[in-house]
């Protein structure tokens, strides 16, 4: 059973420690980096029939493939992506940015463009389970941005197929192209191009430690979006909670990942109890028992704070990927959130919420980087272009300032490059 | 002298290839940084010693050396940099983003907060050259921004001392603190903290190789703005640019770093010549000849286009830091630039005026990068978190959708979440 600490007898610090990952696979990803550079779509080919099993005479997905898993999916289920979709595109077109222009009398004119990035790979993790909201969480973004070309990658099975319900969605965001390939090889393709695979100007989704190492690797060929960590939740509080509730949020987090992070923070010790037993009942009914029970028993925490100013202090120290406020006035708290992904707010927002259907995106900032990353938005997309124009009137006026600057950093070729249209005036 | 190529004789590939550095110090890099994790300010003085020759007692620069810094400088260059302040910031100003809200009749609030990083490190190149505009243009955007403490990092010299006017503009920016230490180490102190330095959420700012080897390895822990390469400018001119103006702007990229890459297109194969002639004259003029000589040699390139169209698929494809178009009518052109990080429009902006000046950041994306980086921004200092909540009312009319999205998924544990409030409802 998971035990309680509290506030008074351990440091937050020691408190918010967790497991991590400490695997290198830098060397293994740097080969294969290096062969699909080389030798591309063969390389592709020889790497999906060593990890995933399958021989593959074409990589790309024909629409033949797309259609059938269209039509392989119930009728409900691609109403639950349609709304979804909805959902997700009227949150994030609240994120469209538009530029800006300044002007003077004088003759100046200088301003900052929007430009949606032409080329977009988005990667969806294969595996025991097929995540469709990823694919609307990340390509729906991109559409909204005015992104030209979306490529999606994902790892096919031993028999060379994706799963339906990823093509479905796919089909749904409005993805271009789509190809098997997953892993390291997937993000190498991407990123220099191959015969089959376009090279694209940026990599965005989550993946496993090899998928994260490799998209760290080519960082600065291409934009990454982020490098994703086993995800997390941190739940606080109040005696208005339910314990029930709460034991069932932090199990939903905790069946993600054996390193997945689930931790309560109350102000309420015989709530911590009541969850405390709730989760051992719960654990024993879930379907993922025992990659839950590894992350409870490894990175779940039950802490009693003394009030909640400091529960709050727990959680910006955190600064968790999904933060709970589970109290009776959550927007009270909404200011004091320094650093967190998401929020949900109140007892009837648990953060499952998030995760497929409400509108913000669930691609969000893990291990602690919500201090400084933000969720995938549709700035992910778009990049800035600054311009400036000056008269020959405004030059004048200010023409010996940037020669006495320049001048001033030891750049003379800058000052000339004034001095030479000084001249002419 | 430098050759003119057409791109009726060579492909744009071809024409726009470069010289890249591809020096590998990541061996050297890791092990500074390790030693500083472990050792902190023991370390760094060990390195400042080593690499500047400094012996440093104390690494934090005093307010009386800046106030001696502040005396020291002219009031004629104080004035120039308040007056570069003022057009900074109020470029800068028109960046801020705000947060924003949704809601519905069911009772859904949805949105996006904006939220300043806390802390800030900005790192300022020291060598021969002393830039004070890089403190202004990374500063700037920061105290916009609103980050609560803003920590500039700088290599002294064998002294132990730090150029005056970037004393100086550290002071008019704002900076909170400065401490002398630069080079990988440098990096490593404001990733991991040290006795004396603090740990920071985002790195910005210039540096050689080892300062960009070492933000690329600490990129995670903390955020950094970009991989900076050399500088570079292409320039699109026709008939009516100024053989000569051009030249000097061409010259003027040159004399950065013997790497720096200064392209001509041009429609007009007579303005190729003049400039031709221009650049040799030009270039014996120039106290920093040698630099700028090896620039041109290697990456400097005069290059006539067939037409306007071909010479604005040349810049998109080179995706250059800094675009000049000097033609006669360069607002007409701006919707064609696909990838540029700043835009300098007519005959009367030379790039100069973007390096100190004129108001939009000089922090801008190099070596292509433009196809998916922007210019440093106030959007670099701030990151943004999103907010749900959700009523009863609302979370029981899509309590069935998301537990079908969320068993099709697999995750019988993030059903279990929803499922468990339903029960209750």
């Amino acid at each position: 059973m998971i035990t309680i600490r509290k506030t008074s007898e351990e440091s937050i610090t020691a408190l918010t420690s967790r497991e991590v990952e400490s695997q290198d696979v830098t060397e293994v990803v740097a080969e294969i980096l290096a062969d699909v550079k080389q030798n591309g779509d063969e390389a592709i080919r020889a790497y999906t029939k060593k990890f995933d099993g399958a021989k593959l005479a074409e990589l790309h997905v024909s629409e033949a493939e797309i259609s059938s898993a269209i039509q392989e999916t119930t009728p409900e289920f691609l109403a639950v992506l349609e709304q979804a979709k909805q959902n997700i595109q009227q949150f994030h077109e609240k994120q469209v940015q538009r530029g800006f222009i300044t002007t003077d009398e004088q003759g100046t004119v200088m301003g900052q463009r929007v430009i949606p990035l032409e080329k977009v790979g988005v990667y969806v993790p294969g595996g025991t389970a097929a995540y469709p909201s990823t694919v609307l969480m990340d390509v729906l973004p991109a559409k909204i941005a005015g992104v030209s070309k979306i490529v999606m990658i994902t790892p096919p099975n031993a028999e060379g197929k994706i799963p339906t319900a990823i093509l479905a969605a796919a089909k749904i965001a409005g993805v271009d192209e789509i190809y098997k390939v997953g892993g390291a090889q997937g993000v190498a393709a991407l990123a220099y191009g191959t015969e089959s695979l376009p090279k694209v100007d940026k990599i965005v989704g989550p993946g496993n430690i090899f998928v994260a190492t490799a998209k760290r690797m080519v960082y600065g060929l291409v934009d990454i979006d982020m490098i994703a960590g086993p995800s997390d939740v941190l739940i606080v509080a109040d005696e208005s909670a339910n314990p029930r509730w709460l034991a069932a949020d932090l199990l939903a987090q905790a069946e993600h990942d054996a390193l997945a992070q689930a931790i309560l923070v109350t102000t309420n010790e015989e709530l911590a109890q009541a969850v405390q037993v709730e989760l051992q009942a719960q654990l024993d009914a879930l379907p993922r028992k025992e990659i839950a029970q590894h992350s409870i028993d490894n990175n779940g925490k039950l802490i009693v704070a003394k009030d909640i100013e400091e529960a709050l202090a727990i959680a910006n120290q955190v600064a968790p990927e999904h933060l709970e406020l589970c109290v009776a006035e959550p927007f009270s708290l909404l200011g004091k959130v320094k650093h967190a992904g998401s929020v949900f707010l109140g007892h009837y927002t648990p953060e499952v919420l998030g995760d497929y259907f409400a509108g913000p995106n669930h691609t969000l900032p893990t291990e602690g980087t919500a201090r400084f990353s933000s969720p995938l938005s549709v700035d992910d997309f778009i990049k800035k272009s600054s311009y400036l124009y000056y008269s020959k009137e405004a030059l004048h006026t200010v023409a010996n300032q940037v020669i006495d600057f320049a001048e001033m950093e030891g750049l003379s070729g800058h000052a000339r490059s004034m001095r030479v249209r000084k001249e002419e005036l």
